[in-house]
């Protein structure tokens, strides 16, 4: 974060930016080139110049150097199925009260997308203890984690969370998997008092299942969807864009009862 | 974040919840009372409780007493004409780049709202340098966020920005007050190479204007609206709720581009 | 539609309009007065003004006449529990393919509002079978329609549409009651070959049990959700309102397979 | 719309539907073939057969044969720029009052998609008079129009709107145009006093420009734009669909004041 950081060494994680849809994140190395369907340059000719130079490639296309942000990555890493987006993942650290210094469980880890968000914004003493019952999510995961530098800032687990979490007295649990509502007392055992759960889901049908279980073990359960439009900021002509991404999932949201205000509940 | 801060004592922060929409920001005082239209209770008979504890009041109205999170923070800040609200406020943090150890400067204050955002996800080694030119505002958000305990995290200037910011390499730069546009030459000489910018406007027509001077300066400029649908979660009555908050604003993102581009467009 | 109904006369049916939420639908009667909570002002003051006069109360506030349209009847009478809203009929026309001289049968009749939609656009030729099981409604639908003036294009039944409808033949059936899962194979047998189904069902659960039963006796069906947005269009200042409505209902449209396809479905 | 048009003869106009996306509008012909990407079939085969039946190609690919209903035709000749969606069509039914019997200016052209609307839901008593500056999409509108046979219904001008409309006394007048606030003075000559008027634009700076204009000459003037999302009916996965058209345009509606009020305002 110092002055050093400014300027484009060899080594540097770039996003080198065409347009809003075509970017790439890279790593620069001294001596080699940067390669696209739009021809290519060499990092040389951008070591040593600040972010937010343009370099054009042998094909005459203009290409811009960024320093990469935490989003960046969340867009670079998700190819995934399921993906998790900015505004989702904003919501999560807003409403689920991921904070610096938080611990928090987030399963399933997935292609580590939303994992990486959460352990920016917990570092730089909290922790992310991350479940993956897939082998091969697993490994590809723990891949982009280590690529972003942020390993030691989360446990990874290949295994099934079915059997409940190692954690206790962790402040927030993320639940991105297919049936969230089989984990749910797992997630109350694992949290501490005045713990939040943050549930994302993409179909009615989870909510439903959700909220049938969620009400027993939380309070202040709401559930939330995002719809982001992007705006056309051409000149003189100004409006949302024609298509857009119309769903992502809902997010559900919840508090951790008291033990004794669980009791009363599961005795109905 | 060990175990005693748990249970509830006194000096606690407690948000005490009625409904989704009726819920306040206390701190507990053993021997006194909380008292609201739907009658009281004594502290007291909270102190000792873990959080997610339901109480009675002398009139028989259940409430939650749960640990307050960012995000209610900012519910209960924001009484000002000008609102942010958690999903704008996530999207900042994640399109700004805006992580735990980052320098960001904030034009204008308001209530403090978004400011004890900002100061919760940069500590505990980053800084908010906030700019407000309306003497009643700059009071009202010095005593909202020492009420926190977030000043510690932040500068507060009772100062009009058109004179420019006083620091220099800051990695974000936010904007949220009527005319934006006047506001980033400022911005741009207070940003570091790779720094963000991200403006927040309830209209097109600010859009508009912000998007003229906004290319000269800053690449990768983008406009988003998001659309938050509260998800009724009532059983096998699932569906959107009948009302919402159709609109709060636009937020609009760009990265500062090199000295050396910036001034290549300023001679077209 | 001559010159005569241009000029508002005694007995005119008028819209009398404060703003976008306060307004009135009335029968002009000379000698008489028009009360609100804003003042009065005589009936004869109006008569022979063309329409889009502006009257003074005599508490000095300013009220438009207009000559309604079918949407002021919609909005007028709506006031039942489940409303349909302009975007919903407008919708249930275009993609129910109701049109002039179209036979169409409704169930249930509710309080008419979406009944005298369908009756004005079937007219002169076509005709409206309404079913409604409860006695009140089926009296206050008669009435609001009798207001109207669109009874000899309606023919209202206060019966049970369990035991299936009387019509054979008819070009479209729109359902809006609480369960239309139950009256799709009447509404099948009700229809002429090519006929269309259209279905306005509040929630996902309703969206669930429909699409289970009607993909047996339809084909090209399909689920749309229609948000509407208000635009503040105040001068340098637009932008979406504030405040909403979020959600009126799913519309659910079919076309009717034929005899042998749906057979074919029903062996499975 | 007699027992003898239910079902399928040599010269119906039918609609063959491989799925949501993909559906070819033709006219059907004793001895000759229907052929696409996914095989063909002899249009003898379903000659005699009821609309819903299906039909399976010499590839093993399976159509459905519907009848079309209006919003067929307008999303099959909807090849222009400028696209009119069925919800928007449909509320400039409902909110500009076009009704069987209305007299409607309209201007301009286009490809004559909302003119067909227009035309069935006046037939059979109204008329549309429509107005194109451009040669060959005159030309083109006119041949759309015959091939649904809506002629008789529809006059056709080729001639630039700047100069006015020859009709008065209408019902309505819709606007779909770049510039709309130029003609607003001429919509407001030819309309009948308590006419509307109703503008179809994709931007927010046309709504600015209009609004401006507008005001002078109508009353009850408001701007919509509705979204409208396509709900996927899985079974047990029901969700809105990923992606969807953010944007079509936003309607601006008015009602023409009267004479007296409109000169008050010009006078400001």
């Amino acid at each position: 974060m110092n002055g050093k950081t400014d300027t484009i060494t060899s080594g540097s994680d770039v996003l080198i930016v065409l347009n809003r849809k075509k970017r790439w994140l890279r790593k620069v190395k001294a001596g080699e080139k940067f390669q696209c369907h739009k021809g290519y340059f060499e990092y040389d000719d951008i070591i040593g110049k600040p972010y937010g130079t343009t370099i054009v490639t042998n094909k005459s296309v203009k290409l811009t150097i960024l320093k990469p942000i935490a989003s960046d990555f969340l867009t670079q890493i998700s190819h995934s199925s399921q993906i998790i987006y900015p505004k989702d993942a904003g919501l999560i650290l807003l409403y689920g009260g991921v904070v610096p210094g938080s611990k928090v469980i987030e399963a399933g880890t997935g292609s580590g997308a939303l994992t990486s968000i959460l352990a920016t914004y917990v570092a730089p003493m909290g922790h992310i203890y991350t479940y993956e019952r897939r082998e091969q999510a697993y490994k590809t995961a723990t891949q982009n984690i280590k690529r972003l530098g942020l390993e030691e800032h989360i446990t990874f687990y290949n295994k099934d969370v079915a059997d409940g979490f190692y954690e206790t007295e962790v402040d927030a649990v993320v639940l991105d998997l297919g049936d969230p509502w089989e984990i749910i007392p797992a997630a109350y055992n694992a949290l501490k008092c005045g713990g939040t759960i943050s549930i994302f889901i993409p179909t009615y049908n989870q909510i439903d299942k959700v909220s049938r279980v969620l009400h027993k073990y939380f309070c202040d359960v709401f559930a939330i969807e995002l719809i982001e439009r992007e705006i056309q900021i051409k000149e003189s002509a100004i409006r949302p864009k024609t298509w857009m991404v119309g769903h992502t999932g809902f997010l559900v949201f919840g508090r951790k009862l008291s033990e004794e205000n669980k009791k009363e509940i599961r005795e109905d």
